[in-house]
C-alpha cells in the first residue's frame, strides 16, 4: 500500500541501515539521528498530510500505471493534463505551509519521458523495467532518493575529457549488469530515502557514453554512500526558535557511488548518449513548472508571517508603506502561480503519454519569481524590525528572572502575549535572517538550474525571428 | 452580415455625420480627415484581418446569440471557458504587430454579466434588449465606442453630491425613455465607430441612482458630441518616419451628452445603482487579463525591434548585455502571457454564463508587465543608440545632395542599405522616443485601471487570513 | 565681452550664414527658422540668465587663462576643484528648469587636457594655438558645437580599415594647414552657434593617425554642412500645449567635413594618435559627473511636476503611495547629485591643471540614476492619470463652445481653474509622454557614453584584485 | 592612553564583572565566554589594528578635546569638516574587510550636539560633564555600549502615556543624582565595552520629560543588566566554516536599567525635553552619512568573495552575466560611497562644532544602497552556486576516508587545492546564506532606522515647494 503515515515511515527507516555520513562521522540510526530529526519530520508529515481530510482527494491518486493509490506530488507519472494543474495547485498549497512540498513525481515523469525516448531510438525496452520499478514504490510508498546533478569538473571539457573524471559513469560491463563509479551532488533528502534513482544531468557526445546511465538501486547497496549536509534547523531542542526550521526542510547530501554493481533489471540507460540531454531538457519544463507554484508558495508564506508581525508589532493597516509591500509579495507570488497555469496551459503531450508544460512560460515565470526572494527578504526585515536579529533568546525567556523584564519591555500590540510576539518574530528570522532563509534562498535562486539557464532555454525555444520578420514589415525593411 | 472588408468599414463611415471636433474644428468627413486617417487605418486593417488566410479560423467565432459570424475580438460574448484562452492568444498575437487589437468583445461581456445582475435583482428585463443591440452590432459588423470613464471631479465626493455633476446621468424621465446628460472620457478610437455604449463606471449609492444608467446609441443621435485628441502619429505623409504610429494607433475623444435623449429600448440599466458597482468588478477580471496578453505582445514587439535594431547596428550576438536585455523583453511578455492564460484557467462561470478570469492572477500578471515598460523602452535606447534622436530626418534623405552624406555615414551593418538601418531607426523612434512611445506607456500604465487598482483588487480577492493563520500555526501562536 | 544678453546672442547669429538643412531644405536665416525657435530661445534664455541677480555669482566667472568674465558652464575650463563643485551645484539647478544647462565647459576641459598631453609627448606646442582659441571665444562669448562622435561604421574594425572611411580625418597635408573630411554625429544645439570644436572619439592605432585630429573653425567654414534633426517641440504656435519642449531643449545635427581646410593655427592635435584615446578617458570623468548632477535637476524637475500633476488632480497628501513615489524620485535625484559631489572629492589633478572626477564614482552614480528614467517616466503617467494622453487639445480649448464642456468636465482640485489642470497635464504630457520625453530619455541614457560604457570604466578603474585578495584572506586561501 | 591593543583590550575585561546573561544564563568571564569571542575578537581586531602601519596615521587621530591620540572611528567628536570624508574612507575600508568598523565616534558627536542645544536652551553646563566623560574614555581607550532605542511598546502612545511604561525613564530625583529605569534594545557589541552610555530616541513632549535623560555609566554599575544575543557565529571550533562569523561580528544586547542611580556628574541631560528630539536629527544625518560607507564596504566584500567564488568555480571570465553582476555591486557600493563623500560636502556646521552631513544626500544615498542588499545576496547564491547549500561540513572534511571523494569530486579550477575552493564556497555560505547573512541583511536594512524613515527625512528636508513653483512657471499656472 502506497500510502502510509508518519508513523510507517519512521519505521521503515529501522529496516535498513545505508552507509550516510554526516559531520564526519557514520550515522547509525538514521530515524533517531539528531541533525536528520527535521528531515524524518518533514517527511512523515509529508505522509500523515495524504490523510488529511480536505487534501487528501488531491494529494493521493490512483495511479493507472500501477493501480495503487499513490502520493500524488511525491510519486505519479503526469500522464494526464490535468495532472499539471492540480500537481500546482498542491505544490504551492504545501510550500506555503512547510517550503518544500518533495516533488518526486516531475523526477519520475520527466525519466519516463526519456526512458520512452531511448526505446524509441533504439528498440531497446528499458520503459518496462523502469515501469516495474515505479510499480515497485508505488506499492511500497516508500521516498526515493534523486542523484542528477554531475559534479561537473572543468565545464568547458566533456564528461569523458576531464583529467580525472568524477561524473557517475559505467566502469565495467559484466554479465547480468554494470558496475558504476562516480558522484552526484545536491541529493535532498537523501539520506532518509529508501531508495536511489540516478540519471544523466547533461547534453552528452558519443565519447561520453559511458556517461549515459539510468538506474534505481536500494538505499542500502554495497558502494553507495551519502555525506550529508545537516539541514539548516537547529540541532538543540527548542519550541520557540526557529519555529520552522526546527520541524521542516531538508538534509542535502553528496552521493558516491563507489565501485556499485547494477543488475541489468535495474538498468533504464547504458550508453545511449542520444538521449541523454533529452531529460534535462524536461526537466526544464516540468519541473520549473512545478517550482513557479512552489516559489509562490513561499510569497504565500512570506506574506502571512509578514502581515503576522506587523500586527503583532501593532502597525498592522496604520502603515501603508507596509500594506504596499505585503501586497506586492502576495502578487509576486500570484504571477509566479499564473504562469505555473499558464505553462500548462500550453503544455504538450510526449509521446510516452507524459506532459510538458510550456518551457517559454515556465522559465519566464520562474525567471521572474525567484528574482523577488532577496527583495522579500528584505521585506520581511523591514516590517518586523531589528528586533529579529537583536532580541533574547529561548533560554532568556525560560529563565523566569530575566523573563520579567523581556515580558515588559517587548509587549507589542495588547492583543497578543509577550511570548506570541515573540514567536512571531523568531518565525520571521527563521524565514529571513537565519541559515534556513540562506537555505530558502539557495533553493529559490538555483534549485532546478540557475538563473541563467531560464534564459538560455528561452532564448532556445522563443521564435525571435518571427518578431524580427514582424519589426522589418513594419519599418518596410526588404532584407 | 459582420464580417466587413477594411473598405466596407471606410464606406460605412460615409454613412453618418456625426459631431466630432478635433483640433477645436467640426470634422466634415471622419474618413477622410487628415488627423483621424491612423484610426481609419487600423479599424480598418482589423477587418481585413478577419479574412487572414492563417487567422480567420480563430479570429472569426460564429456567436451563438446572434448566429452570426463575428470578429471574436471586437463582438463576441466570452460565454465559453475557452474563449478566454483563444482571446488571450489572438489579443497578443495582434498587440505584437500594431499595439492594439481593439478588444471591444471584453466591454460587452462585462455589460452582458452586469445587466444579467440587474434582472436578477429587479425582475428587470432589461438584458433582452441588449440582446436585441448585440444581435444588431453581429449583424452589421461596425463598430462601437466604449464610454465608461466618468471624470468624477472631486473624487472624495460621490457623483451626486459634487457641486456641479459632470459624470453621466439621468435628468429627466421621460415617456418611452429618458434623457442623459454629461461627459464621458477616455473614448479610444470613439470617433471613427458608429454606435456608443455607455455604462457606469463604479460603486454607487442610493443617491446616486440617476447616474446608474447605460445604454446604447448611434454615434449620430443629437446631442452627442465628441472632441477627438489626434492620434499620437504624424499628420503629414511619410513613408519612413514614424512606421508605426503613422498607419496605426487611435483617436482618443471625450465624449458629451448635451441632453441626448435615450429611448426605452435602448436603455440597459435605469437607476439600479445597487448593481453599477459590478461593472467595474468584472471589468477587473476578464479586462485586465486581456491587458496581460496585449501587454505581452508590446514586449514581443520589443523584442523584435531591438534585436533587428542590434542587426541592422552590426553587434547582435557580439554583446552579450544587449542578447540579455532583449531575453528580458521576452521573459517579461511571457511571464505575462502565463498570467493571462493562469487566469483564465482559473476563471468562474458568471450565472450570466460570461467567464471571469481569477482577478488576482489577472491583476498580478498586469501588475507586473506593464511596471516593465519603462525599463522597457530604456532597453530599446540603449540598444539602437542615441541615433534615434539625433538622426536626419526623411525629408533629408529624400534631398540626394544630402542623402550621398548620410548614405555613406550613416552604413552600419553592411548586409543592409543605409536607408535600411535608418528606417529601423525610425522604427525604434516611434516605439521609444515619440508621442507614440508616450501613448504605449499611458496605454501600459493607465488603461484598463492604474497600477493602484490592481493592489486594491489583490488585497480584496486573496485569503490573507488563512496565511496569517498558517503562520501562527508555525509559530505555534493561538491569539 | 563674453557675457552677452540673449538678444545680443539671436543678432549674432545674423551675421553669419552657415550651411545647415533642416528637413531636407537649406535654412536661410538660423535666427529666425520656425525649426530651430526653440534652440535659439534655449539659448538665448542661458544667456540672459547670467544676469540673474540670484544666479549671475555662480554663473559668471572670471577665466584666469583669458581674463574674462565668462559663462561658468559654457566655457570655462576647470582648473580649481572648486569649479567641480559649483558646476554640479549649477548644472542641476538649470536641468530642473529647462533639461540641459549647455555645459560646453566639460568638452573645452577635457580638449585642454588631451592637448596638454600631446605637447607633453611630442614637444609640439598645440596648447597655445588651443589658448588662442579659448580666448577668442571667452572674449565674444559666442556658443561653439562640439563635434566628437564618428560614425564608426562597422565597430570590429579601426577607422584605417574601414571599406569606406567616414570617421572624420586629415586628407590632405598642406603648407599652412591641413584638409578634413568626415562625418561627426550627435552635434548638439550645432545650427546655432557659431563655432565648431572637433576632437577624436576613441583611442587610436598608429595606422590612424590621420584620424587623430583636433581644431576649431567658423561654422561658416567653406565645406562645413550640418544637417539638423528638429528640436522635439512643436513647430506650431502653441501656449498651453508643450510648455517645457515649445520653448526649451535643442536641435540635433550631423556635422560633414566636405573637404574643409584647416588653417595651421586652428589645429590642436594633428596625427599624434598616442593621445587620441585620452579625450574619451577624460570625457567620462569629467562629462559623467556632471551628468550626474543633470540627472538629478531631471528628478527635481519630474518631482515638482509630479507633485503639481497630484494637487490639480486632488489628490495630493491623500494617497500615500503618490507621496512615495514622488519622494522616490526626489531620493533617486539626491543620490545622483551626491555622486556628482562625491566623485569631485576624489577628483585628481591632470598636469593640465584640469581636475578629474573620480570615475568610479561618476560612473556608478551616473549608472544608478539613468536607469531610473523610464521608472520616473512611469511614476509621472500614474500620478497624471490618463487624461495626459486623451485629453482634447489647446485648439478645442479656445473654441468657446467646446470649452464651455471643458471647463465644467475636466475640473480637478477647485483651487484651480480647468485650465490650470489642463496646463499642468499638458506639463506632464510634454516630459513623459511626447518627442520631448523621447528625447529626455536618449539624453539620460546615451549622452555621454552608453550604459555599457559605465561598467566598462568601472571595472577598469575598480581594485577587484584588492578585494578578492580580501576575500582570500578571510577564507584562509593561500593561492 | 586611548590606544591600547587587542591583548590590552582582552585584559581588561576581566577587571569587572558585569551583569552579563546569554541563553538564560549569567556569563562568568566576558573575555573568555565561548559564545563572546567573535565579538571579543572583533573588537581586540579593532585595536590591533590602530598599530597597522598602513592605517594607523588615519585611525589614530589627536583629540583636540583630550589631546590625546584616540581611534577615531571610536571616539573621536567630528568637529572638523575633513573628519566626514576620512571617516567615510575608514569605514568603508574597514567594513569591506569585517562588515562592522565599529563606529562609536557617530554616537558620541551627536550627543555632544544635543548636550550643546540644552545648554544653550537651558543655561545648564551638561557639556562640561560630558567633556569629562569624553576625555575620561580617551585617556582609557576603553569602548562603550550605545543605549538609544527604547521598546517604545503602543507606538501611537507618547512614553508617559503607555500603561506601563519600559522606556528609560527617571523614576527619582534625589540629591546628587537621580534614579532611572527602564530599558534599552538593541545594544550593539554591548556586553564587550565598558561603559554604558543612555540617550534618547525620540521626540518628545512636555508630559514625557522624564524620559528625556543622557548619562554614562560603568558598565558594572549596580541595576545595569544586559539580555545578550549571541553573535551570528557558530559556537563550535572551525577553521574553515563561518570563516567570516566565527571570527568577526558582534553580540547584540537588551540592556535593563533597573532602579540604577545616575550620580550628577554623569547626567547630561535631565528633563529637558524640548531638545530630546534633536539627537535622532542629527543621528540621521551624522550616522546615516557613515552607513553609507559602510554598506559600501560590504558591496566591496560582495564583490571581492563573488569574484573569488568565480574563480574557484572557473567561469570568471567566461560568463558575462557573472561579469555584469560582479561590476553591479561595485557600482552599487561607489554609489553609495559617493553619497557618503557627497553628503560631508554639503555638511553644515553645527554651533558646537559637529559637522552634519547634508541629511537628503545621506538619507539618499542609503536608501539607494541598502535596498540592494537582498539582489546582492541572490548574486553571491547565483554566482557561486547551489553547493554553498549542499556540500559537506568542516567535519567530513577532516575524515580522511570522506575527504577522499570530496577532494576528487568537489574539484573546481585547477589553480585551486579543493580544499581551496570549499574554504571559498563556506565563505559565500557565510556571507549569503547563514544567520551571519541574515545579521548583515538586518545590520543594512533596519541599522540606523529603517527605510521608511529614510524617505520621512527627505521629504521634510527636500524643498518640493520650489521645484513645484518650477512647474508652475513653465507651465504658466498662477495659482
Amino acid at each position: 500500500m502506497a500510502i502510509i503515515t508518519g508513523e510507517q515511515f519512521r519505521e521503515s527507516l529501522k529496516e535498513v541501515s545505508p552507509e550516510i555520513y554526516i559531520r564526519g562521522e557514520r550515522v547509525e540510526d538514521v530515524a533517531s539521528h539528531p541533525l536528520l530529526k527535521q528531515t524524518v519530520h518533514h517527511l512523515a508529515a509529508g505522509c500523515d498530510l495524504l490523510f488529511d481530510p480536505e487534501l487528501k482527494d488531491r494529494l493521493v491518486v490512483r495511479s493507472p500505471i500501477s493501480g495503487e493509490d499513490i502520493p500524488r506530488l511525491g510519486m505519479h507519472i503526469q500522464q494526464e493534463k490535468e495532472d499539471l494543474f492540480i500537481k500546482a495547485e498542491l505544490t504551492r498549497e504545501i510550500s506555503s505551509r512547510r517550503i518544500c512540498s518533495a516533488c518526486g513525481s516531475n523526477m519520475l515523469s520527466v525519466t519516463w519521458a526519456m526512458i520512452h525516448d531511448v526505446d524509441a531510438a533504439h528498440g531497446t525496452d528499458y520503459l518496462s523495467r523502469y515501469r516495474d520499478f515505479i510499480i515497485r514504490i508505488h506499492k511500497t510508498g516508500l521516498p526515493f532518493a534523486w542523484c542528477m546533478m554531475d559534479p561537473k569538473g572543468d565545464r568547458s571539457l566533456p564528461p569523458s575529457r576531464q583529467p580525472e573524471p568524477t561524473d557517475l559513469r559505467i566502469v565495467e560491463r559484466k554479465p547480468g549488469g554494470v558496475v558504476v563509479n562516480g558522484v552526484k551532488l545536491h541529493t535532498t533528502m537523501g539520506p532518509c530515502t529508501r531508495f536511489v534513482v540516478a540519471v544523466p544531468c547533461r547534453a552528452l557526445g558519443k565519447k561520453d557514453k559511458d556517461f549515459a546511465v539510468s538506474f534505481a538501486l536500494p538505499i542500502e547497496t554495497k558502494g553507495i554512500k551519502m555525506i550529508a549536509r545537516p539541514s539548516p534547523g537547529p540541532s538543540r531542542e527548542t519550541s520557540m526558535e526557529s519555529p520552522l526550521s526546527s520541524r521542516f526542510m531538508g538534509v542535502e547530501a553528496m552521493t558516491i557511488f563507489d565501485n556499485v554493481f547494477v543488475p541489468e533489471e535495474n538498468l533504464f540507460m547504458c550508453g545511449e548518449w542520444e538521449q541523454a540531454g533529452n531529460l534535462s531538457m524536461y526537466f526544464a519544463s516540468l519541473h520549473r513548472q512545478s517550482k513557479c507554484a512552489c516559489s509562490a508558495g513561499h510569497c504565500d508564506m512570506f506574506a502571512g508571517a509578514a502581515a503576522l508581525a506587523a500586527d503583532v508589532n501593532g502597525v498592522s493597516g496604520r502603515a501603508s508603506h507596509i500594506q504596499e509591500k505585503i501586497t506586492s509579495m502576495i502578487m509576486d507570488g500570484e504571477a509566479g502561480y499564473g504562469c505555473a497555469l499558464g505553462a500548462a496551459v500550453n503544455a504538450r503531450r510526449h509521446p510516452s503519454g507524459v506532459w510538458m508544460p510550456d518551457p517559454l512560460i515556465a522559465n519566464s515565470g520562474l525567471g521572474a519569481i525567484r528574482s523577488k526572494v532577496g527583495r522579500h527578504m528584505e521585506h520581511l526585515h523591514d516590517i518586523a524590525g531589528g528586533l529579529i536579529a537583536t532580541m533574547p533568546t529561548e533560554a532568556d525567556w525560560n529563565n523566569p528572572e530575566l523573563r520579567k523584564y523581556m515580558d515588559k519591555a517587548l509587549r507589542g500590540n495588547p492583543k497578543y502575549t509577550t511570548e506570541e510576539r515573540l514567536r512571531a518574530m523568531h518565525l520571521i528570522q527563521d524565514l529571513a535572517a537565519s541559515r534556513a532563509a540562506g537555505t530558502i534562498m539557495a533553493f529559490t535562486i538555483n534549485a532546478a538550474g540557475s538563473p541563467a539557464t531560464n534564459q538560455v532555454v528561452v532564448r532556445r525555444a522563443y521564435d525571435l525571428d518571427k518578431q524580427i520578420r514582424y519589426a522589418k514589415e513594419l519599418a518596410s525593411i526588404k532584407t
